[in-house]
């Protein structure tokens, strides 16, 4: 993607972002009719379906060739991540929407050809915009986020970002080596949005994320945020990260990212 | 403690603790000397003790007949909690603010012959002060805590705050309940700031706290805080805090507060 057209593709995503997030935040009181999908704890509510159909529609009415894969599935249906891909979740972090009204992010991320050009975590009621282009470096509002090499960060000084799901008996990663990690780094955090999750990490405010089986809308803004400051984002074995499934992912500072999946990761075969 | 004299300590207490608040925003940003006490990542820095130095000065000052119990062993050595008693954490979250230069607070809470009067959580970054007097109600800043029963929470449908520490093998608390625990709520949430994770449960954001060995700098503002809005907290089996010692701590909404002591923390003898 040429620089200009990636800057007016900037533009004008930014300026949905802004008013998707004006608009939740209008309503954030109002009450909500509050739904499950795969599992009771997998929330969704009409402010989810509403904000993805608000960019579905005004990406689709501008740009007719884009592609949109979002969370709630009123995007496209998508075999692969040839030309441009808007890849949206409307609001990451909906259990952190219902039982707490803050601390979710609309997260956007734009990919050319299977490339992250655009990324947006928009913490909507701080109204915080995490932002990057690809090759322009990552911003938090206005402000530069310095390259995260500028800390010589060490595991056993760093503040990791996992669930206790994770340390609990479950079916993708053996609780043994996640205690020796927890044993092993400075501290733990759970914040309940893996968008903000990435963005605290582009920001330096921690140094890892373990998290398994995430999917595309998830990760794909943070992919670009984090890797714009110097940040790696793998499957949690390693591998590439693939956007056209679930993926477990482990996403830290450069120093510590191999030891992470090296030393602290056993993938159970599901 | 008459209604008038609480009144006028809280307006001097509330003046001190925006005062210590400011000192730190204004240097936040400068170079810290960090040592660690009782293990490695128990950490102290000069900000933590020039502000309970400036704590315990103002009150030995104006009411040298009251008493400081601070976490860095700048105010009394106390036997009881007779007379009026500050338990004061300048920083509580000292690894948040070390390594995130937010998300941690100042915590104070006024007790009178062992009864809490007065509560203040101040979230010094976000500016935002939790604070609460005996009788009185809670509030954030201007704005007043609603009763937590006023929601009907059920475990399955809460969100509880719990560091992977205790999901992890451990001196305190059998895993294998806390590990139920994770299975049986909605979710988990770890912010590292038990002054703020009290917040959150006055402010109806979080349902529960489980944590074990706490000091009493922890827990003095936050209990007198939940309190005020119906929340109970007790020792994690179920009896009640002592404040001149480590407590180990369940603080809920009372839906469920008996429940997650009874059923769910299976304390080790140590």
């Amino acid at each position: 993607m040429r620089q200009a057209d990636r800057q007016a593709l900037y533009d004008q995503a930014k300026q949905w972002v802004l008013e998707a997030g004006e608009a939740i935040r209008t309503s954030i009181h109002k009450p909500l009719r509050i739904e499950t999908k795969s599992s009771p704890n997998d929330l969704v509510t009409e402010m989810d379906e509403q904000t993805e159909r608000f960019f579905a529609q005004h990406i689709h009415e501008t740009y007719p060739e884009h592609k949109v894969l979002g969370e709630e599935g009123l995007g496209d249906e998508l075999d692969d991540l040839t030309g441009t891909v808007w890849i949206v979740d409307p609001i990451d972090g909906t259990m952190n929407f219902v039982h707490q009204k803050q601390n979710f992010a609309i997260s956007v991320g734009i990919y050319q050809d299977g490339v992250g050009e655009i990324g947006f975590i928009y913490d909507v009621m701080a109204d915080v915009l995490f932002h990057a282009k690809r090759g322009e470096g990552a911003y938090k509002n206005d402000q530069p986020l310095p390259n995260l090499d500028e800390r010589d960060v060490q595991l056993e000084a760093a503040l990791i970002g996992l669930n206790n799901f994770w340390t609990t008996e479950n079916p993708r990663v053996e609780t043994k080596g996640i205690h020796a990690l927890v044993r092993k780094a400075r501290g733990t955090r759970s914040y309940g949005s893996a968008a903000l999750e990435f963005a605290y990490l582009a920001e330096g405010i921690m140094d890892g994320y373990v998290t398994m089986k995430l999917a595309p809308w998830d990760i794909a803004a943070g992919m670009i945020l984090l890797s714009e400051v110097g940040g790696i984002t793998t499957r949690a074995d390693g591998r590439t990260v693939n956007l056209l499934q679930n993926n477990s992912i482990i996403a830290a500072h450069p120093n510590i990212h191999e030891e992470l999946y090296r030393d602290y990761i056993i993938l159970k075969n599901t």
